[in-house]
């Protein structure tokens, strides 16, 4: 590193040339990941020089009503260039990647309020989640598909010039089979159907009356109207899991029925934004994420997926991301960041 | 009806042998009927002789409370008995088919405080509100089938000696796809995958954004989640019908798998009870209740169900109830009362 004049810390040498801040905000928690601007292209997960990381609460602006949100979101950057021994004027751009802001107009509003915490002519985004999970597979680059598939499941995908195309991601009401609230919702379809004479028995019967605590299968009624969470429901997804590498004929299609769902979630975001090339064979990423797409188990529902997909585009390259959301979202500010410098230069 | 002794008007002669009450409690109304024990069995819906009709607010007790919901229950016997120029020493028997009343503890709860109100020794009953309706399209005798299908559905079976059993009926998180809100769940699926590329493109997009005043199926979304009411759903339904009826593909198909749902119900119900005897061709009565099997459609889903059923059980008679819930309600009485007396006197 050299030696360093007038007092200069190595923390605030790493920041010469300015930061950029990557905010991941959801219901559970919020993270603030700060990355020096004059860093080289990260290839590798490893590669990425994070100078600092804050934490937080809840920024889900549903959850906890829009000035706690952004208060939450204030304090956590805050945090995070204390920690790198740098301060507001040093930034040059932000990505925000914010659960609970869709519309068009929330994203202008949450743009507005961004630019007048920090002085000069610093950048800000803010991105759609699914984007920033994306970026956190590609590190930073701009082209692919993401797949995430946890509680609720979306397909969702962008292009160099700055096309997106989405598919699924519309919830329970609008079905999402693939999703895991999806599967189990039809794993216990699957019981009650047996219990009340109009499917076939399965085993998945005694593992969900074990897993529930309940002793029959009339009382899934009341457990399901308890509280009607999607979470509580997609939580039995091991149960599904675990009744189809045990040969369960019922599981086993409720698994490769997901399977196909999610396939063609992707597949048809493929397809709109030509991902694959003109002849269909160009590779292109496809980032996995999400605790139904976790590929420890044997009924491996990840390697299904990909082998369904690649039948249709063979260029398909799958990508488990090994950095959190908010490096995604902070490699993404990155991206645009350069991006803009080159169209300002004309090169 | 000759002279009458000591003051005695027509209705009280009709009261002599003593009344029955039947009480529909629902969510929107509660309506109590009251007839003469001493009549003779009704084989026709024109030949009940009703003596008093009365009608109040809610008395689900999950919308109002238990004690406004007893209350209502109360009143509207009160007001039946005095519109009848009676009281409650001249009832010999009830029956309450109130909506909320599902758990064996909650029904006991029920017997017992309706013991409280009434002097002497009248019988009491405690139903489903399926059963009711049951006993509104088989004019109160206790044997066949129910199948309701408005914004859920579910398929009821009772046994001249009491057996009962269920399928379906379980709501959306447990697949009752037959139902007016499964329907209607599946039109919006096949709106949502035709726009992101997913499935066949369908005149139901063009016909369910009219409908909803929205203006792409990207709103359709917010649309769900702004009222997660299971009606506002099933309100569509006559949006599919309409499609399907005009040729959509994709709206046949639904209509034909909530068919083939709606009758795989019943055929389970039916031959968990034996209902169509030993040979599976004895007659018996189903009773059709509700808004997706209103027949007077060109696309004539009830008249599918039965022909469905048929396949399986020749003897399927199908019943629409031309006496109100409540009637059923009360026929249910009279039939348990009667059955009782006959055991009572060893015939």
């Amino acid at each position: 590193m050299g030696s360093y004049e007038n007092g200069d810390s190595p923390a605030a040498a790493a920041c010469e040339g300015g930061v950029i801040l990557g905010v991941d905000g959801g219901t559970t928690s919020t993270v603030c990941v700060c990355l020096p601007a004059a860093m080289p292209p990260p290839e590798a997960p490893g590669a990425v020089p994070v100078l600092s990381r804050a934490i937080a609460g809840c920024s889900n602006r549903n959850s906890v009503g829009e000035s706690a949100a952004l208060e939450t979101l204030e304090q956590v950057m805050a945090q995070a260039l204390t920690m790198a021994s740098t301060d507001h004027s040093n930034v040059v751009a932000v990505c925000l990647s914010v659960s609970g802001v869709n519309h068009p107009s929330d994203q202008q509003k949450m743009l507005d309020w961004i630019r007048n915490l920090f002085p000069g002519d610093a950048k800000f985004y803010v991105e759609n989640d699914a984007v920033a999970a994306l970026a956190s597979g590609t590190m930073g680059k701009l082209h692919g598909c993401v797949l995430i598939a946890g509680t609720g499941s979306i397909a969702y995908g962008v292009t160099e010039d700055g096309k997106l195309a989405r598919a699924a991601g519309a919830g329970p009401v609008l079905g999402d089979w693939g999703s895991g609230y999806g599967i189990a919702a039809q794993a216990l379809t699957a019981v009650v159907k047996a219990h009340d004479g109009r499917g076939p028995q399965t085993n998945l019967t005694g593992a969900i009356i074990r897993k529930l605590e309940i002793s029959s299968p009339d009382e899934l009624i009341g457990w399901t109207y308890a509280d009607p969470s999607w979470a509580r429901i997609a939580a039995l997804v091991p149960v599904v899991v675990s009744a189809a590498e045990d040969g369960d004929e019922v599981a086993n299609t409720i698994l490769r029925d997901a399977v196909q769902e999610l396939a063609d979630s992707v597949v048809a975001v493929v397809r709109r934004l030509a991902l694959c090339g003109e002849d269909g064979k160009d590779q292109f990423p496809l980032v996995l994420v999400g605790g139904v797409l976790e590929g420890n188990k044997k009924w491996n529902i990840s390697g299904e997926v990909i082998k369904c997909i690649s039948k249709v585009f063979p260029g398909v390259h799958a990508i488990r991301p090994e950095v959190e959301p908010a490096i995604g979202a902070a490699l993404l500010a990155w991206s645009h960041l350069l991006k803009e410098l080159k169209l300002e230069n004309g090169s």
